[in-house]
């Protein structure tokens, strides 16, 4: 017999790191397999303990001088019946609810309030609590608040917040105001609404905040013990836009800054940090404000911004307010530049920052700061988020801080939106799983705003860091990779094809565009000249994967402008070939689109009366392209042009401006043709539908096939080519 | 009264989207909350139907023409208590287990197996469930397989796979083979054992795999029908390494790909895709066969590749393997370089391509053919997934195909590691939560690695497009980056400071090196020279998010050298600049560190020894440095070269090899500074322990604070010019 055991072969053999009971066992029933055809295990017991000899009374038997423990037939192998070891699936979700905070409400002042009332209204959180007894994860008939809610979720009563758990964040000034509600008269109450920042009072008014802000304490105390897994608490009002001196947006207290300041005074020892993240649709200034400086609260949200826009209407929602002092890189904000998000964006966003952040920082507690005000249906909010994408956003959440989880209503103004989403959340916090999104890919507005998040915060989290650690781009010894670019291409058209600059003689041109136009050297004399104008080369590179620098290896520079010149050259034209930057250094009012009008301009006024040549044709890539629009409805080109040539990617079509006479319009459609991407905008109106054709001034504009500049390039060249032969009335075909 | 409510800025009012009835069940609340303090909901109601009039019968008021629901005190809104409308936490989590899976063993030939066992051990499904029993996950005292095992699990019953389904997946050569082990003698199976690719047989074989694979059927077949929220197979022989015609990998029969071709053809309206997530620390090559070409099932591994050398020991793990035909793209897989992955790089890859492929792909149903021999303890696997490892992933793939989950046992070979993970998994598919990872952080590698996959993947999943779309680098019409940025760079230096070419004349340097020497104008006659030797620039760039094309307007080119060229300028110091390329693009043979040293030893013979100067000082920086310490050690220098500065990030040291006489050495460690990054390689020995000093042959090294070329420079380069300048014995600050 072969002393060999043939395993795997780059693997030492497994040590024998097992209890010697263990293998005695099982060399028992190894011996027996080998040997027997199989029986019931009983026999083998049976058999085992014969063939082995003795038994002894605690079941050990010898065999050849090695003892088996339980191979006797009375006593097998037995293992307690033990209680499941589980610590969170035992405990219920807590829920707290108070139909008292349902008095605070905004004061009719018309009837229009009848048929349309405020937005943050009282049944917010009585349709909640509605859903959750409809769907039976709560048991209580009358929806009044009964003390037994059922198995799966445990009622956590709503208490009054005290004085000094309100001043860990708000001003006894603001605090006091608050207070004053309750005995101001009518007339005054209705001032301070009018007065407030989207606000308003009434007699129940500091109750209900002093309810709102204790039951979210309470929820998250509640998780901290113990007493509950997690915890939903269905509160208002809201507390996110509560600044330390001030009421906003709803918002009287800031409930869950007060909650979270709480948790970490009264129990330092088991939660050290907490997260709080906020899907609520609005930024949560208050909370932000209450921990900008304090890195034991890491604070993420995701809001509507729209460069700050969007309420709240500052810019302290921004992605470059990280924190400050000791918290710099503990405030996290996603801000949306466009409405209309859904679940694939909030997916998007929580897989590439949310959870990474969150996973990095590793907290004891996670307070989710929820408005629901992202649902499909809250016109406030605009977006589309879907109760299955609040779902897989709690499950997400639930897998952090070993489930600790509260759950805390913010906002969210459509009644059914609400409840649905609500349902879903309490649902998975219960411990369902969430059904399917509606969609999972993220819109581009949304790849940018988080590229720039990460880019942002990889200074501060390792998670982010992979290819994003080079930053400094400031560097004061640095050229830009444009200009060095556009230098070595002319200067290898000067080297290897003799050509020569056509100089700008005139000072309101920059210095930048000394080297953008060059020329053949015959084109003072040649009979046809082909016109290419065009941005500087795209870069194609493979990045770093650590530190995000640029590898100069496996890096190219794709200049497809560039056919256009050895097509011309290999026909015998005379060629000019115009680079129009995009951008320039030292001034920052330069406009590239406006840039590329004067060049042609200056081109046509200086050089091209001058020359000896009798056709011309005009080949236009990308945003250079609206140069040569313009020089052709600015100027009577007619007897020399020929044909016109735009290749353009995204960048928006040119219309002609027929300053000259009115046929010109009709002159520029019948000799150019426009090749864009088969994603061009102009190929859908405002509504989604499809445009079968562009309008004239905007020339014939012909939709490609492919998408990005060289793609574009690459299907449709010959056939711009045979254009321009045919207008030069040469009946060649382009196939060189 | 103003008629204005103060609405946040740009937001429309909300519409009245609620239903009638609450509407006015609302205005009466809020009536009485305006004008009375708060009291008791009874009286509320008390009052309100003394105010408004009548009641009916149905408890319907009327006021102010208004119809009130349940206004009366009588009958309040009643929700009937209805059963939770729950789908999943009703369920149990399904366990196949059979005693009878555990006679399948290796027939011993030597005494030297009892001590040492084979690592497929019977034991390893025993183990398991004995600690699902501890935990008491299940009760079943006798462990022999009860079949109520208790609350939270319900045994599964495991039956013998048939004929028909094994032949899905398998040849009938192959099924013919297996089930003649049963009736061989003893030297047959014995032979087969040795000859097979690391399987073995004895007469339980053919049984042990008809059971592996029918149980782990039946626990999809569970899962399905709805009989089980999720379900746990612990099953032996394992199966993902068994192909359709061969055992292999102590597999005999594919269990995982014959369950899921089963499913598929037996449930075709509930189950159209599924996953197959192999976190067995061996690539699946079994699984992948019987799925490649079919894009119904997406097949996921993260395995053990080290360019497939590691287990089975072919390129068929790869991550350029992504399926054929119509399932190209949907086989991904993740080839581990290095041994010794933890739960941060399993978490990695998770959140980077695991999770948001899976999101994309939206599954019907999950199967995870789970080995655990990536676990800690696992000397086979070499690797430290922890156990709440182990639980967040599957926490994570819980949530997709509504929790339609099903985990089979693969490998995992030492007994007490596979306990663990074993039993995090099964806590969290019961409802438990993850506990603490070890780390949440990736290896380099593993980021490296990642990133390949998203490079190769991006074709195929648009989730792994953003960032990652222009690919297309192999364009004939353009242009090395590093070329056309030396070319420019050598330019400036021409034109601004009248520098000359060094040229070299010896044709068996590359073309690609001419421009590569460059030197100012006084260098054959002045006193003193400064050589500055480096690596082609960095580029630092932003990448357009979506497309990846890099930004060329504000990415920067960053060549700190330049820093030492201005530095020597300033002091009248003459300079020779030379650009060591790191690659040659016609040559494939190109060794940059063999390019540079020769380029310095031509840059000796034919030129130092000619100049004037007496004085001459070397600054290396990056991989270029090599070539320095090559020409220090081959030429007698000593008399001319006064100091050598070296600076490098990740390059590694270079010793000095002493060809002169032995005291080179001593020499070049008084005369030189080396200074590396802070995370340089050399400042930790194989154990990981700190080391002090480099030896002396590295020269003088110096550990800097920095990460990054461009930071140690600038945290380095002024103590290096002051090193020069002391050896030149001029003794001013470098402070210019």
């Amino acid at each position: 017999m072969s002393e060999e055991t043939r395993l795997p072969s780059t693997d030492a053999p497994p040590s024998a790191e097992v209890k010697t009971e263990d293998v005695e066992m099982e060399q028992e029933t190894m011996q027996e397999a080998q040997e027997k055809q199989p029986e019931t295990l009983k026999r083998k017991y049976d058999d085992a303990a014969a063939k082995n000899g003795k038994s002894e009374p605690n079941g050990k038997s010898e065999a050849n001088g090695v003892k088996l423990e339980g191979a006797s037939t009375l006593t097998p192998v037995i293992v307690a019946p033990r209680a499941p070891q589980l610590e969170y699936i035992p405990l219920k979700t807590g829920l707290a609810y108070d139909v008292r905070m349902r008095y605070h409400a905004k004061i009719f002042t018309s009837y229009y309030e009848y048929i349309d009332p405020h937005p943050e209204d009282p049944r917010r959180i009585y349709r909640i609590y509605k859903i959750l007894a409809e769907a039976g994860l709560i048991n209580d008939p009358s929806l009044i608040g009964a003390d037994d809610i059922g198995d799966l979720m445990l009622k956590i009563p709503v208490r009054e917040a005290t004085r000094e758990e309100i001043l860990q964040v708000h001003t006894p000034e603001h605090l006091d105001f608050i207070a004053s509600t309750e005995k101001m008269d009518k007339e005054a109450l209705l001032e301070r609404t009018e007065k407030g920042d989207s606000v308003y009072f009434n007699h129940d008014s500091y109750m209900g905040a002093k309810l709102s802000c204790g039951g979210t304490i309470e929820a998250c105390k509640a998780v901290v013990e113990g007493k509950v897994k997690n915890a939903l608490a269905v509160v208002r009002p809201p507390g996110h836009h509560a600044e330390p001196n001030a009421p906003g947006g709803f918002c009287l207290f800031s409930n869950v800054a007060v909650a979270a300041k709480n948790i970490l005074q009264n129990y330092p020892d088991s939660v050290r940090k907490i997260v709080v993240l906020d899907w609520d649709v609005h930024h949560g200034n208050g909370t932000q404000r209450a921990f900008f400086d304090d890195p034991r609260v890491l604070y993420i949200s995701l809001h509507r911004y729209e460069q700050g826009k969007y309420y709240p209407g500052t810019t302290y929602g921004g992605a470059d307010q990280v924190g400050e002092g000791p918290g710099a890189g503990f405030t996290v904000n996603i801000p949306w530049l466009v409405p209309g998000m859904g679940d694939g964006d909030y997916l998007y966003a929580f897989q590439k920052v949310v959870m990474p952040v969150c996973y990095e920082f590793a907290p004891d507690l996670v307070i989710i700061s929820s408005g629901f005000d992202a649902a499909a249906g809250d016109i406030i909010g605009g977006c589309h988020v879907t109760p299955p994408g609040y779902g897989h956003m709690t499950h997400l959440m639930k897998g952090l801080a070993r489930g600790n989880l509260c759950v805390v209503l913010e906002g969210g103004y459509n009644l059914d939106s609400i409840s649905v989403s609500a349902l879903a959340v309490a649902q998975t916090m219960v411990g369902e799983v969430p059904g399917e999104l509606a969609t999972t890919l993220p819109k581009p507005e949304t790849i940018e705003t988080i590229e720039e998040v990460i880019r942002i915060h990889a200074k501060y989290w390792k998670c982010l860091q992979p290819g994003h650690m080079a930053v400094a781009l400031q560097s004061e010894k640095s050229l830009r990779l444009g200009d060095s670019l556009r230098t070595h291409q002319a200067n290898t058209l000067f080297h290897n094809h003799q050509y020569i600059t056509l100089p700008i003689l005139e000072s309101k041109f920059h210095a930048t565009l000394e080297d953008q136009i060059v020329a053949s050297p015959d084109i003072y004399d040649c009979q046809t000249i082909v016109i290419s104008v065009h941005d500087p080369p795209e870069i194609w590179g493979l990045t770093d994967a650590l530190s995000g620098t640029i590898d100069s290896i496996n890096s190219v520079v794709v200049d497809p402008s560039q056919q256009v010149l050895e097509w011309a050259q290999a026909r015998k034209y005379g060629v000019i070939d115009i680079c129009v930057p995009l951008h320039c250094d030292d001034d920052y009012t330069y406009n590239p689109q406006l840039a590329g009008q004067e060049l042609l301009l200056y081109v046509w006024d200086h050089y091209l009366q001058f020359f000896q040549a009798s056709k011309i044709a005009f080949v236009g890539v990308g945003e250079a392209y609206s140069g040569i629009v313009h020089l052709l409805g600015h100027r009577d080109v007619r007897a020399l042009v020929k044909a016109s040539i735009g290749i353009v990617d995204k960048q928006p079509l040119r219309a002609i401006v027929p300053l000259i006479d009115e046929n010109v319009t009709e002159w520029y459609f019948r000799n150019s043709l426009v090749f864009t991407s088969a994603k061009h905008p102009c190929w859908e109106n405002a509504n989604g539908d499809a445009i079968k054709k562009p309008r004239k001034k905007f020339g014939r504009v012909l939709k490609g096939d492919s998408v990005g500049m060289v793609d574009i390039f690459g299907e449709r060249f010959d056939e711009g080519c045979d254009f321009i032969l045919d207008a030069f009335e040469e009946f060649d075909s382009s196939d060189d």
